[in-house]
């Protein structure tokens, strides 16, 4: 008996369902008795709820393996399936969206230990099905918020938005433009909070023709640049939501003959292991990529530890400013 | 009955009985018979002899996973994987050698479907353990020549050496260094072989004093420039075995307060994303690494294409020279 057919039988949704399987407190008392009412008549037997064996084998989901930003993720969660004995297998979301049906039998079908997930998914039909898996899934610096089925570990985004805009505050620039990532990331939306709420301490009105977004890619940071450098009063310093942005904001600015940090103040974030080979080096927010992917896997591999009112565990690992060459005063 | 006990019944060394195995010609037949003898008397199974069971497994061997030349692999050998319907398993040598005991353990218990190795095994012992495994090996970029035993796949590295040392002559250089890889790669001796070529071909004489050897990394190409650097009659133009090298050249240029390309004209190796990016964009030489991966996954998959005296096969994929802003002539 499948998750949807409990679910018909006991009138519910499929991710209720999965609620009760997962024995979350967040379900009326009325409708977890029914479920586990048609649950025990059905014989369905949960996956978890046998001994689980080993495969020795870590999946990790990301979307495309072209950049530092990947690298560094699977370097992190290599190491720790190392330290457990166990090695990662990796899964690429190109052609096949995890949680399809067809991803999700083949993983059935092998087996893993854990499955760390760096990709979105927004349906709440995908939640439902990665939640019955027999391996553990966490969220890597996920999409669209947390959902609560799922412990995830993510960076301070608000916090690294802040301390950038904060060090060129204080730097003396008050004309600080942005270029975050997607709108739809919520990584994206916590750096642009992060932006706004350093000028609004600092007392400076924010200006939305100062708030691009883009994609993560050098493309993204050039065409953003372009925008903010083509307005009426263009900004004398940037923020990239991304470090391979600032590549494209540097590029931009050598096309337009403006040097950085001089006419231009950049800052990056990710700290990938270029930023300090670049020239001018830059001035980055740093997040701890591999660390941040290696307690995936840990959370992955470890017994769920829940708070008390059955939610997953959340873990959001500091970032820090790196300053180095690419950030200065404005021009007097 | 394991392979080395049959060498010793047999009186032979344990790669002859690998070779007897595998069916190849070089063997004495008297040799053959001898060691054919034992096995039959012995009940062994050459794994391979059975159906082979699909794992949708292919395990891809790195010496570490910090750069982008590490990612170019992965995502190639990821492409050709996907595309037969299958994943691939990240292997990295940091703690353990792929050869190792453990390591074929681990390997031949949980399957493998075909394994693509990119760093380099030294003995002989090593090579006939990974000879007798189940699945096919592969090996990527061989270091310290090929081993006949295995289909290889490489890139031209003699001739994009050639290209790019004569690129730089046609632009006027004469006194032109080299930094290469470690000395015991072949792909480095390769591309130390174009460069000499190149010189001959042009009657430049070639003076020692020039040519470098280091890591493939940035300090590498650093510590290189600033040897070449030092020397009473420093080189006009720098080759760099490496991309990243190439961005340590970069940076101890500009330490010296040396202008790239109107000072000191560099050339690099891989085409890694980066290249286009840098400032100036850099001049290199592209080698196919995620078209190799590729390659190497299929040849792990595939039927094995032996040639008439049972050799493996062995491919090498051409390099092209992009030419972009960090060459120009030398200053008269």
């Amino acid at each position: 008996m499948t998750i949807a057919e409990i679910a018909e039988q006991a009138g519910v949704s499929v991710p209720t369902v999965s609620k009760v399987l997962n024995g979350r407190a967040d379900v009326a008392s009325a409708t977890r008795e029914r479920v586990q009412d048609v649950v025990a008549r059905s014989g369905y037997r949960r996956r978890g709820s046998t001994p689980r064996r080993r495969t020795g084998l870590v999946d990790v989901v990301l979307d495309r393996l072209d950049s530092f930003w990947a690298m560094e993720v699977l370097r992190g969660a290599e190491i720790e399936a190392r330290r457990t004995d166990r090695q990662v297998v990796l899964n690429t979301s190109e052609n096949e969206a995890p949680g399809s049906r067809a991803w999700l039998d083949r993983l059935a079908a092998r087996g893993s230990d854990g499955v760390v997930v760096v990709v979105g998914y927004q349906d709440q039909e995908t939640a439902a099905r990665l939640a019955a898996l027999e391996a553990r899934v966490v969220l890597l610096d996920p999409v669209g918020g947390t959902d609560p089925a799922f412990p995830t570990v993510g960076a301070t985004n608000w916090a690294g938005g802040l301390s950038a805009v904060e060090h060129l505050i204080a730097l003396g620039h008050r004309r600080i433009g942005i270029i975050s990532g997607p709108p739809r990331l919520s990584s994206s939306q916590q750096r642009v909070d992060g932006y706004r709420a350093a000028l609004r301490r600092a007392g400076i009105e924010v200006d939305d023709d100062l708030v691009h977004y883009g994609d993560f890619l050098v493309g993204g940071g050039r065409r953003g640049a372009a925008a903010l450098a083509a307005l009426d009063d263009p900004p004398t310093a940037i923020f990239a939501g991304a470090d391979m942005q600032a590549v494209g904001v540097y590029s931009e600015a050598d096309r337009r003959g403006l040097r950085v940090p001089e006419d231009l103040s950049v800052v990056g974030f990710d700290d990938i292991a270029l930023c300090e080979h670049l020239r001018p080096s830059l001035t980055t927010v740093r997040q701890p990529l591999a660390r941040m992917a290696a307690e995936a896997v840990r959370l992955a591999l470890d017994e769920p530890r829940t708070d008390a009112d059955g939610a997953a565990p959340r873990l959001e690992l500091a970032t820090d400013l790196v300053v180095r060459s690419s950030t200065a005063p404005p021009r007097a």
